[in-house]
C-alpha cells in the first residue's frame, strides 16, 4: 500500500446506501501486512443469488478454482477476501488452504461450504496461512455490520493508493433498489482481466442465470476494457451478489433475461462497473494521466477493440503521454502493429478535439501548440478513425511513468 | 543519439574484412541531426543479388513499400539509408520522396532506379526532405570506399548508444567467403520486427531465390526473436546483398536451395544475424540486463515462442529483472496470460541454474539467496519447462528501467 495517493484519485468517496442482506466486518490477520486490515468477511442473507467472471489465465489461483467450482450452485452466504497473499501457484497447499478457509467460515457462520466465496490478492507463490483466518473468524462473525463499505474497500487493497467504491440506484416496480460495488487493483491490470477484485451487491431480486448474463455482458465494456500494463493476473475475480431483499418491498423477482427490467438493471450495473474500472486505471501504478482510447470505423467491434488495446498497451504511446508529447506517430505505429485490417491512407487521429493526422499523413492544419495543450490535461482522449467500416470500441489506460518502474522493481522487498 | 553508452555494449568492435563489390560513403545531410553523419550510400557491384524481409505493420513506411515493390527484380546496385526521419505516414509526400531519392541516386550512379534500395529511420509523420540527398549525392559517389564498416554503422544510428557490427567467414569450394552485417535499433523493438534496420553483405555468389529463403529462415530465430518493448516499427527492414565476387576466385554459384553449401552459408548468416539481434537488445533503451528466455516442453515450437514472448513483453517481469528481484510469480502470470496450452501443475521455472518452481508450486529446495545471486548478473537466463510436449523456443529481451521511460517520454524534443 503506497503512502502517496494517485493524483487521479476521486476527490471524495460516494455515499454508499445500505443494502439489505449485506453486512461486513474486517480484521487484521497479519497475512503479510501489519498495522492494517487484511481480511474482509461479507455476510449475505439466505437465498442470495451470485454470478461470477474470472481470469482467463491458464495458471489461475486456488480461490479462483474454488469459486468456479461452486458457481453452478448459484447461491452465496459469505464472501471471504484477504489481501497480502494471492494463494496462486501454491499447488496442493493452495488447494488445502481454500478448503480450510471454507471450513473455518462454514463453521463460524453455520452455512454450507459451497455457498462461501473466496478471493485472495497479493504475492504469488507463497503458501497462504489459512489458519490465520481461524484466529479471527469468530470475531468477524460477531462484528458483522460494524464495517462500512469504505472499510470493506480498504481491507482488500494491495498496491492501491485509494479504496474504490461506486453506487447506483434504479426504480423497479416503483421501489428503489441499489447496486453498490467495491474494487481493488492497480497493477497487473489487463483485459481478461487484471489483478483486480470487484464485488458488486444489490438488493434487487434477480435469478442467478440473469445475473450471470448481465455481469458477463457488462464485464466486456468495463473491466475487460481497461489496461495498465497488459499483464493479466492469476486471481481476477468479479462477483455480483443479489440478496433479493427488495422482494419484501414488493419488487417482483427478475427471472428471465427478456424481462424489460433487466435492461434497467444492466444499465445501472454498467455505470457501477465502468466507474470502478476507471478508478482502477486512475490508480494504475505510477499513473499521472487517464487515457481514453476510442477507435471507430474498424472492420468490426472486435477488431476496433484489438486496435484500441494495441494503442493502450504500447509502452511508446504510454511514455509519450507521460512526457506530454503529442507523438501521434506512435499511435500510427500501434495501429499498424495490431495486425487488424487497416488502410494507412484512410487513417485519421485526434488528440482531444485536435485532428493531428488524416488520409495517411499529418493533418494539413496540424498545430503542435494545440495538440500539446491537450497533452497537458489530466484526461487525454485519443480517437482513431480507420475509415473502413463501422466497428467501434473504447478502452481506458494510464500513462507509463518512472514511478511504475520504481513500484514494480521493488514490490516484494 | 545518446551520450551514455549502454553498459551491455560490446567491449570492442569486430575487425570487419573487406567484401569485394561493396563500398560505402557517408555524409551529414542535416536531415534532423547536426554535427554527425546521417546518410549512408552503399555501392554494390553489377549483378549483386538481393533478398529482403520487412515489417508486418499495416502502416509500413514509404521506403518499405518502395523496397517491396522492386524486390522481385532480385538485383541491387545501391543502398541509400538515412537516419533522423522515417518517411513513415507521410502519404503522397512520402511516396514522392522515395521516388525523388531513387532518381537522385540513379542519376549520380548511372544505374537503374529499380536496383536502388532505400531505408529511413527516425521520426514518423514528418515529410522527408529528399532534396537534401541531391546536395550530397555526387560527393557520396566520389567518396565511395572512404567510409569503413564502422562509419556505415554509425551513420544509421538513431537512439542507439553504439554502432552494431558482426562478421563471419566460411569456406566454399576451398575459398574463404565473408558475411558482414550492420544494424541499428534500440527502441520500438518487437518481433515482426523492430525499428531496426540491418544490412548484411557477402561476396558469395548466391541466387536471389536461395538468398531470400535463408534470410527468411534466419530472421525467425534472430530479429524476430527479440523484443525491447513489444512495439513494432513501420520501417523494419533487413536486406541481404550477395555481390558474387567470390565467383571470380573459383566459387561456383549457389543457385539451388538443396545445394549442400546452402547450409554452410545459412549457419554463418545465422551467427551474424543473431549477434546483431543480441546487440540491438543490449542497446534496448535504458537496458541494464540482457535476458534470455527459453521455453521448452510446450505443445509446439510456435506455442513455445508465444509463451516466451508473453514473458519477454511483460512489464512486470521486466521491472522485476530491473530490480534484481527473483519474482518468479510474475513468470507464472506471464505463462498464464499467454493463452497457450499449459498445465499449472507441471510447470517448472529456473533462474539461471536455480530451479525456483516445480509441479505447480515453489520448489521445495528454493533458496532466495541463490535466486537473487542470479539476478545480480548482467545476463539473466530464465527457463520454463511446461512439461506437456516437445515444443521449444528462445527469445531475448532486456529489463524495463526508469531510463526507458525517460528516453521515450522526451524523444521528439
Amino acid at each position: 500500500m503506497s503512502t502517496t495517493v494517485s493524483p487521479l484519485a476521486p476527490k471524495s468517496y460516494p455515499d454508499m446506501p445500505d443494502i439489505e442482506g449485506v453486512t461486513f466486518a474486517t480484521a487484521g490477520a497479519g497475512i503479510k501486512y501489519s498495522g492494517r486490515t487484511d481480511v474482509l468477511l461479507a455476510s449475505l442473507s439466505e437465498g442470495t443469488a451470485v454470478a461470477g467472471v474470472f481470469t482467463k489465465s491458464k495458471c489461475s489461483s486456488a480461490p479462483v478454482d474454488w469459486c468456479k467450482g461452486i458457481l453452478s450452485e448459484g447461491h452465496a452466504r459469505a464472501l471471504l477476501v484477504n489481501s497480502g497473499n494471492a494463494n496462486a501457484f501454491t499447488g496442493k497447499k493452495g488447494k488445502a488452504a481454500v478448503a480450510r478457509s471454507a471450513e473455518i467460515v462454514s463453521s463460524a457462520m453455520s452455512c454450507p461450504e459451497n455457498e462461501i466465496y473466496l478471493a485472495s490478492t497479493g504475492v504469488i507463490g507463497e503458501p497462504l496461512p489459512a489458519e490465520k483466518f481461524a484466529g479471527v473468524a469468530d470475531d468477524l462473525v460477531a462484528a458483522q455490520g460494524q464495517a462500512s463499505w469504505l472499510d470493506a474497500a480498504k481491507a482488500i487493497m494491495t498496491t492501491d493508493t485509494y479504496p474504490k467504491l461506486a453506487t447506483a440506484t434504479v426504480e423497479l416496480d416503483g421501489e428503489t433498489v441499489t447496486i453498490n460495488g467495491i474494487a481493488k487493483g492497480a497493477g497487473m491490470i489487463a483485459p481478461d482481466m487484471a489483478t483486480m477484485l470487484s464485488f458488486v451487491f444489490t438488493d434487487a431480486p434477480i435469478a442467478p442465470g440473469v445475473l450471470q448474463t448481465i455481469l458477463g455482458q457488462n464485464t466486456e465494456t468495463s473491466f475487460n476494457a481497461i489496461t495498465v500494463d497488459s499483464d493479466t493476473s492469476t486471481s481476477d475475480t468479479v462477483l455480483f451478489f443479489a440478496t433479493g431483499a427488495a422482494e419484501k418491498r414488493g419488487v417482483e423477482a427478475v427471472s428471465e433475461i427478456d424481462d424489460p427490467r433487466t435492461d434497467v438493471i444492466r444499465a445501472a450495473l454498467a455505470d457501477v462497473m465502468t466507474d470502478l474500472a476507471h478508478q482502477i486505471v486512475k490508480d494504475g501504478e505510477g499513473a499521472r494521466k487517464f487515457v481514453q482510447i476510442s477507435v471507430e470505423g474498424a472492420e468490426s467491434d472486435q477488431s476496433a477493440k484489438r486496435i484500441a488495446l494495441s494503442i493502450a498497451n504500447s509502452p511508446l504511446v504510454k511514455t509519450a503521454v507521460a512526457g506530454e508529447d503529442a507523438n501521434w506517430g506512435r499511435v500510427v505505429m500501434a495501429v499498424g502493429k495490431a495486425g487488424e485490417p487497416a488502410d494507412r491512407d484512410r487513417l485519421a487521429i485526434w488528440f482531444g478535439d485536435v485532428r493531428v493526422a488524416m488520409e495517411g499523413e499529418r493533418d494539413p492544419g496540424y498545430s503542435e501548440e494545440a495538440a500539446s495543450a491537450v497533452m497537458k490535461e489530466e484526461t487525454i482522449p485519443i480517437r482513431v478513425d480507420l475509415g473502413i467500416g463501422t466497428g467501434e470500441a473504447i478502452v481506458w489506460t494510464c500513462d507509463l511513468t518512472k514511478q511504475y518502474v520504481e513500484i514494480n522493481g521493488d514490490y516484494r522487498s
